[in-house]
Parts: structure tokens; sequence; C-alpha cells
């Protein structure tokens, strides 16, 4: 760990000019404003919003949102979910495979503890037979751990993960999933919640119209097996997806009954290149890079931020030009190094020790990067650090 | 932190089969062959070693260096130099500009730390005349806050960068060193060491040509600033530079006087696509990120490794056979997940729960992702896990 916590702590209250480089700052204005824009807009749809914590990964944040209306997290990773049990937050779901036995029974035990503890709720998803039984045989066992052979105990909510166009996981849409229904409902310690139908590729699509055609496609994908669940006398409690790329799409589909969008909170300078949608909300960045000059020369500068500070998967940072004729193109320096020339607008190259602003091209692996991240209320020009915010499952990958 | 320190404690003796997925192993053996066969190379060619931690942020990897007959190390970032010397590691060079003057506060202090403590040397790599005098104006200070006014006091080695291709950081070969050397020895605390001449991007050029070509310009480029150097009377200690995929040309140079090599110890998968120079010692890959299948298809499989267990700056990781006809093509599924179809040779696609091994396209930045590297001996079919080395620099960026 690159600064001590005692660090942190001093760090509140000191203006922003004085936060060190390279350090992930949220412009917590923004943040809060994109937070209201969409618990405004999931009111206004009637749609539960579970929005994704592995955005975050911060208990504190999450916390934020279940207070602003989510009813609760998604994450991707159990060690993810037990971080968010652990912080306090009661609704959790596994939005993804867990296949591993011994993952399995850290799953079960985690379902129990929720329902002990706070009367919450775990939900997981599911893609294949195997996986429903070894999830039963997990919950089953850790009945037996917590109730010395009494059969009665703790249920998980269980999705059936459709492919809906992401080409990942998820079974075929269509009688696949009323199979995997069906076994789901042969346990009495899972109960069958509805499908999980996340089309991650639509996000995306760079023209509101190609969304429309990928979200169309999904939507006909999620009501064929619908009516195949129903003809077969399986209710469909909930259908769960969406990211904030399509997330107007899915709210106005009248199938969706829940959004996972989680990336709003901070937007991507990859969200931010798709054309918007007019029904979106307008979402801002509220995630940054502070970075400074440390190289300085005729036609290009050098920041000490690389990609150990800001993940390149989703494209390079975009320079955030606080003046007219600062406009900058950050190119690729390597691990820890930036390289900036001028772009359309600009007029002269930062100095050495110049502060700038980067807007990550994907903010969910960029955040997995830091320790913290830098709260700052007031702007990036005058603010102030407010708090000091953890990401308490930074690398918990497992 | 995804497994909490004592999870990992237990894990000593344990077969690799029992290793958690997604989880970052190194094959022990094949990093020591290739520790063994750098430290045969340096030898052999007369040249001094200073591996660069950037790639392991390991105190114990570091050690292991020294014992195995390296000077020291380099490190790129302030935290990750203090991390070294908190460790035990004497000599550290760090092979890169640092321009804040708070950061350059705590370089004076390491300096006087490394001095006092153990005997050994801080070095660090300036560009500027702005970043001369303010490191010597840090130096001075700390001299003034440990003697109480006191003159005399530890010395920080600085080299001058040189722009030798890289097109980074760096002054022009030339006038420019010369000048930023005289600057430098006005100043008592500092001492002019040499040159930093590293050509990063020769690194990955594909053929033993292009590389030649490459770092034959980079030796022109400083022999002409070495004469000049010379005409003033200044001699050049050391010129110190290469990586893993040039480092057979710098030694061979008569120019350089220490390589900064890192990767060789655990080989990329970018640096195996290069062609290899006949010269160069048969480095083996000895990193790898043990992953599982989670989702199984007709037409791939995906497992549970994505860019958050990985970096894919320089491409994406190939998948280790271990059986023939387990051939697979890794291909991106996002920050959780990886794809898997049929690549030459493949007869069957893995099922679920199987356990497979990816090469990183980059290790520096892999390592980064990670909390610890589980180290395995005996190989990855039927090793044990014989200890567990701490990332203990992960995230020290500032």
């Amino acid at each position: 760990m690159s600064t001590p916590p005692s660090r942190w702590s001093e760090m509140a209250g000191k203006p922003v000019q004085d936060i060190d480089t390279p350090s992930l700052v949220i412009d917590l204005d923004a943040m809060k404003r994109n937070l209201g824009r969409m618990a405004e807009f999931a009111k206004k749809h009637n749609i539960r919003w579970r929005p994704h914590a592995k955005l975050h990964k911060s208990v504190a944040l999450a916390k934020m949102q279940v207070k602003a209306g989510a009813v609760g997290v998604c994450v991707q990773k159990t060690a993810e979910a037990e971080i968010m049990v652990a912080g306090g937050v009661h609704n959790v779901y596994i939005s993804n495979q867990v296949i591993a036995p011994a993952k399995l029974a850290r799953v079960a035990r985690l379902a129990q503890k929720l329902a002990v503890q706070g009367g919450g709720q775990l939900a997981i998803a599911v893609d294949s037979s195997e996986g429903v039984i070894r999830l039963a045989q997990a919950m089953t066992q850790a009945r037996i751990n917590a109730h010395a052979g009494s059969s009665v105990g703790t249920v998980i909510d269980v999705f059936v993960e459709v492919d809906v166009g992401q080409g990942r996981c998820g079974v075929e849409p269509g009688s696949a999933a009323v199979t995997l229904a069906l076994e789901i409902r042969k346990h009495p310690a899972l109960r069958f919640a509805g499908l999980q139908a996340y089309h991650g590729k639509a996000q995306h699509l760079r023209t509101a119209q190609e969304r429309r055609v990928a979200i169309a496609s999904a939507v006909a994908a999620v009501v064929l097996t619908r009516e195949l669940l129903q003809a077969q006398g399986i209710e469909v409690g909930l259908v769960t997806g969406a990211g904030t790329g399509s997330l107007v799409l899915e709210a106005a589909s009248g199938v969706y009954g829940e959004l996972q969008a989680g990336a709003f909170m901070f937007m991507d300078a990859d969200d931010a290149r798709n054309e918007r949608d007019p029904a979106q909300p307008q979402f801002e960045h509220a995630l940054f890079v502070k970075t400074q000059v440390m190289s300085s020369h005729s036609d290009h500068a050098v920041c000490d931020a690389g990609h150990k500070s800001h993940a390149i998967d989703s494209g390079l940072p975009l320079v955030h030009a606080l003046d007219p004729g600062s406009e900058l193109e950050y190119f690729n320096g390597g691990d820890e190094h930036g390289i900036l020339r001028p772009a359309a607008g600009c007029t002269r190259l930062p100095g050495l020790g110049q502060m700038l602003w980067l807007i990550p091209g994907h903010c969910d692996p960029t955040v997995n990067l830091h320790d913290v991240m830098i709260g700052v209320s007031g702007g990036l020009r005058q603010g102030t650090v407010e708090r000091i915010i953890r990401v308490d499952a930074r690398g918990a990958m497992s």
C-alpha cells in the first residue's frame, strides 16, 4: 500500500491542490447528482435498481446507494459479496456463476448469515444443471452444519442466466432455461427468483439505434423464455439486467423489473463516447485520476499516471480540460507514465508540476487499482477533501 | 483484500490443485532457473545488474535477486523505494523523475536513512534543471533537519536521463545532458552518477534485427553525450538501462555498465512474441494466473479470470496448454471473465471446474493487481505450494 492509512486520515479538509499524485478522486457533488438522477429515473419508471458494486467495491458507496433507494447491490465475486455483507449491506446478488465447491460453501454460509443477522437476502445466478446441483449441495451442507441435521433453513434466490446477446455465460433463450428452473425447484434450499438477462455488448454500441436493436432482441429472448416457463406453471418473479449504456431501453421494456447499472455513478470516458439516448439522464463524469507533469518537452509533456493508475481495456483516459487552451490528448506511456500532446484548441503544453485530471476509459478496473478514493466537494478547482472512501473489495477476485 | 492473510498462511504445503482461482502463481523452479541464467549472463559479460522491482514489487524477490548477484533494484516510484528500503534492500535506484516537493522530501529522507542504516545508497534520475534544483533543495533541507544546521551529510546519486529513442522522458542526447550534469555538480548533496539510457520501445520490436538497429542508435546517442561530457572534464561513472527484450545488445555494447532488465524473472506472453536473439538466455514463463472454467458451452468455455486478474495493455494472455489437445485461445470477456475457444490442435473444450493456466500478456501490471503471489515448486501439474510471496508495493504509485 502506497500511503499508510494514517496519512489518508490527515487529508480531510485539505484543499484539492494538496492531493498527492497519482490519486483517484471522486467529485462528490457530481456523483451525488448522478445518484439522484438514477433514483429519480427508477422512481419514474417504477423499476427496482440494484446497482453493480463491482464498480466501486465500496461499502460506504453501496450504503449511499441503498439510502437513495436501491434495493441492494450486485457483485460478481463471492469475496465481494462477503465484504458487502460484512459491511452491513443486506441485499446482495452475485450476478455470476460460482462453480468451485469451496466457494459455494462460502456462498451458503453467507446466505445463512444474511438471513440470520438482518433479515437480508442473498441471490446468485446459474447457467448449468451442475451449477444448480453443486449450489444445492452447499446449501444443504450449510443447513446441516448450522442446525445439526434439521432440514429447515435459509433459502437462496437463484436467477437463471440467459444469454441475450453477450455471448459469454448464460443458457440459450428458451427451453434450456426451463430445464434449469425445474432443476432449481427440486431443491428446497433454492428459490427460482427469475431471469438474469444482461446484454453487456449493448453497452458499448455507439449509436442509440444499434442499442435499441440489441435490447429489443434481448427483450424478445426474455419474453420467449418467460412464456415457456409460464407454460410449465413457473412464474418469473423478476427479470434483472441492464447497464448504464442501455438502461433506458430495459426500463421501458415492460419486461425487466430491475436495473443493475453501476457505471452511472462515475461515468467512464468510454460511456461518454456513446451517442446519448434522449431519454437517458445526463450523467456526469465524477471519477478522476489526479496526475501531474513530471517531464516537459517541446512537443509533449509526461505525467505520472500510467496504466498502473487507470485501466485501459476500454481505451485511454480523456484529459479533463479545466481551462480553455489546456486541451490535451493522452497517449500510452506505459505502466507509470502518460504522454500528453496538444489537442484541438490547445494553446500551451502544461509545465513541470502542473496538475491534470484524467477521466478513466473504464472506471470499474480503475477503481480496483486503488486502495482509496478521495472524495472532494466543491469541485476540482477550488474544492476540499471531504472524506476518504476505502475500496473495501479491491482485489477481491475469488 | 480477497483472502485474509491467515488463509494464505494455511496454504503452504498444499497441492497445486487446491489453489483457489483466480490466483497469481509463480513456478518457483522456472523463476529460479531464470534468475540463474541472468546471473550467469551478467557474470559472463562482466556487467552489473540492478533488476527492476516494478515487476514483482516484492521485498523477498528483491533480496533473492541481490543474493544471486544483483547490486540492488530499480524502482519507478518513491513509495516503491520506501517499501524496498524498509524491507532491507540497501541499493535502490528510482530510475524516474520525481518533481513534487513533498515527494522529494521523502526521497531525501530515504537517502539519509539508507546512508545511516546500512551503508546503502539511493539513486534517482533527472531530466530537467528544475528537477535538479528541487532535488538539491530537498536534500539540503533534510540535512538541516537531521544535523541541526550542519552542511555535511548524505549524498544522492543522480543519473541524467537521455532520451535514446523512447520518446517519453529524458533530455535530447548531447549538450542538454552536459547542462544538467553541470547543474548537478553545483550541489554538494548531489553526485553525478552517469546516464540513464533506457530504450523502452526497443523491448517490443519483434525482430532481432529491428532491436539491433534501435539499440545501436541508443548506443550512438550515449557515446556522443559521453564525449561531450568528457570534453567538459566530467566522467560518466555508469551508463544504465536495458530491458529483457534487448539486454544482450546493451551488454555487448561496451558502453552500458548496468542492466535494469526485470521481466526475465517471469517472462510476459508479449516478450515471448519477440524473435529471440540467439545470444539471449532461454528465459521461461514463470508467472501464471490460475483460473477455472465457470460456464461451459458448445463453442466456448468461460473462465473466472478477466482483466481484473491480469493486465491486457500488451495483449491478452496466452493459455498454457499442459496436455496435447487442450490448446485454447483466450478472448476478452471483460473484468471478471475470459472466453476460451479452441486453438490449433485442440480436440476438446474444457469442462466446468477445469483448471487452466494463463500466461499474462504483461507481468508488471498483472502483479500489481494481486496482494500475493503463490510460489509453487514441483511444477504446475504435481507441485505444492512452497511459499506465499507478498506484493509489498502493490498500488504503491505515489
